[in-house]
């Protein structure tokens, strides 16, 4: 059969996974925790099962969680949000940014991206016949060059995509690129599609900067979020969408033809967890000390960390130890020195090869101790 | 925003478990069970939760799950199937249905449908820009004229969607049916995507007839499956998909940007639980059973029933009772008499009225006698 996306191969983090695994190295490559998930957490969707909560959700979520998050999104963002008409429980944020796309990209449409970028936006964007026009972040710092972007604009900009905190770069995005974000589309008919899953993630005493708390995007923005990267349960696959009516309402369509619905027990556990704003509000706090662990780990080895200000990676130079590809240079790290990390280039369209690495640092304390030993030992 | 679905509304599933809730009534409308599912399978997903089972799993799916759904396929159909190259975990049966579609239609190819047919065929083809061309069935016996269908197959024509035991008609393919099949398209380049998410319900002694069992076919199809259906849990969206390697790779390539993975604890506990036939051996014995109690719970009402082969679904002829549309007479079934129902017009393109509705018949018996009650008074 012809291929539709003949240049797409098995994810990164695919391989990179069973490559660690293959070699008993520890997976510091695809970004999940190794800690254990809230047991109440885990109790309370058992109860759900038990009780015979197992039948189709309601297409759009069960309303109990959706009236959850908009309280959650109230508390943190100070903002309102309709839970009826403005969220969709998804099966992950990756069927969210999946679902945006196929609903509001047409083909011939141009979809911006900021890259290095997390691999599903591209081919999700080609799929369905868009032209996805790539701006790379400036290096080492990955700011964004506002005036360059302008250029980039056309008249067949249908999306720009942002992601912040930033997979891979651990960037985030401070309130000045909201404001030059907000100069250069706010009010037009471009849609932002907001990938914002790691919103707790946020070090050093930044803010999150969600485009839910600016009046001047929301009304063109679709935002993503993940319960399993909040409460450390990935293999759950549970996430969620807000965006204003107009924009849900075509979501939907598509969603209700690509999934219909959500696990039903998983939904009613999380609507009683999300009760207490405890269960996330610590979460930058108990981030920032994983991320000074590894940072510590790695002390006086070779390995030049860019600090990361959010999300669960941070970046790090190995020009000093090799000029090898980084992709070559992730494979050895994994096979000779049993640590798995992601090679930055991958996430470039143009490959571009800088001699960074992306360590995952949603690790256990003694993951990361011993991942730091042997990267000192390179 | 401008829609690239204008014409889709929500789905009759939800508009009519919505309007059944709204009036308390029985809900024999969206196809799923009022009775428990199995304690010991939801025993085993917790206790896999509480094991820490709770991140990503493999894309593709659990290796183990895959190999015990070939163990069970080689059981029902006889056929070895290779659960790392053939078979992919999907988030139910409908992202399953999708994603093939998403990954094999392009723009301008033509999709034959037989109609009536499950909704989400339709605008899951149109999406990806292509052509859904509609054969009916003939009513009222819901038989494939073969010859007809033959004038619809062009130089277009990429793939045909069947559905056997089929929603809504609970008609099921006979031998005769998959042998016209294979004459007529066999070893062609045109795609078969074979919904057999009611496999195990097909009653007064007929076979299913997979598409797997037919040597002819089977490299050419994408079958698509139901945890949900087979194991009482509609609510919990898993499912599979089986397929040669060749369409495989292209399967997943959207699915790994579509949802990913699904979720872990489940295909844990589902991998288990398929360990015993007897978990899914008698559902056809089972569900006869809930068909004739419904069956006879009509008896002596002017509802005219067109016998169910296989499926959860009963279809009646209502004409003795009124000439009013079928959607008019399913919301006034459900707002003056307490019992909530489908009309077929719905899954017709033409809207075509035959005065027939769709009853769910998985249900508890209680729930099936009280519906026959009040049925009988009309
Ligand atoms: C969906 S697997 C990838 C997980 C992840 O977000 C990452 O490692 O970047
Ligand atoms: C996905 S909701 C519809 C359930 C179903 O298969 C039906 O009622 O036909």
């Amino acid at each position: 059969v012809s291929s539709k996306l003949p240049g797409v191969g098995t994810t990164i983090f695919t391989v990179m996974s069973a490559l660690a695994q293959e070699h008993g190295a520890i997976n510091l490559a695809q970004g999940f925790p190794d800690f254990a998930s809230s047991q109440r957490l885990s109790e309370l969707v058992a109860h759900y099962m038990r009780q015979g909560y197992n039948q189709y959700a309601p297409m759009a979520g069960l309303p109990l969680l959706r009236q959850r998050i908009a309280e959650k999104i109230d508390g943190l963002y100070g903002v309102k949000i309709d839970p009826d008409q403005e969220i969709t429980i998804t099966a992950g944020a990756t069927q969210g940014i999946f679902t945006a796309i196929g609903a509001l990209v047409n083909p011939g449409d141009e979809v911006i991206i900021f890259e290095p970028a997390y691999d599903s936006y591209r081919p999700s964007i080609e799929l369905f016949g868009g032209i996805t026009k790539s701006f790379e972040l400036n290096a080492p710092d990955y700011s964004i060059d506002w005036n360059q972007l302008r250029r980039l604009i056309s008249m067949k900009t249908r999306m720009i995509i942002i992601n912040t905190p930033q997979n891979p770069t651990g960037k985030i995005f401070k309130p000045a690129d909201m404001q030059a974000l907000e100069k250069l589309v706010g009010g037009t008919d471009i849609i932002l599609l907001s990938d914002e899953v790691y919103e707790h993630l946020v070090y050093d005493g930044h803010e999150h900067e969600s485009i839910l708390r600016y009046p001047g995007l929301r009304n063109q923005a679709v935002a993503v979020y993940s319960f399993g990267k909040t409460f450390h349960t990935t293999g759950w696959k549970v996430g969620y969408c807000i965006a204003p009516p107009n924009l849900t309402a075509e979501f939907r369509k598509v969603h209700q033809f690509n999934v219909f619905s959500v696990n039903t027990p998983v939904q009613y556990g999380l609507a009683d967890f999300l009760e207490d704003p405890h269960e996330y509000l610590g979460l930058g706090t108990f981030f920032t000390h994983k991320r000074d662990i590894f940072l510590d780990a790695i002390e006086g080895s070779r390995f030049r960390p860019l600090l990361s200000e959010g999300s669960y990676f941070q970046l790090c130079d190995y020009s000093e130890i090799s000029t090898e590809p980084d992709v070559d240079f992730c494979r050895r790290l994994t096979q000779d020195y049993g640590v798995a990390a992601i090679p930055l280039s991958v996430f470039y369209h143009s490959k571009r090869d800088d001699k960074i690495i992306r360590f995952c640092f949603a690790k256990k304390e003694e993951t990361l101790e011993l991942a730091g030993k042997r990267l000192r030992e390179i």
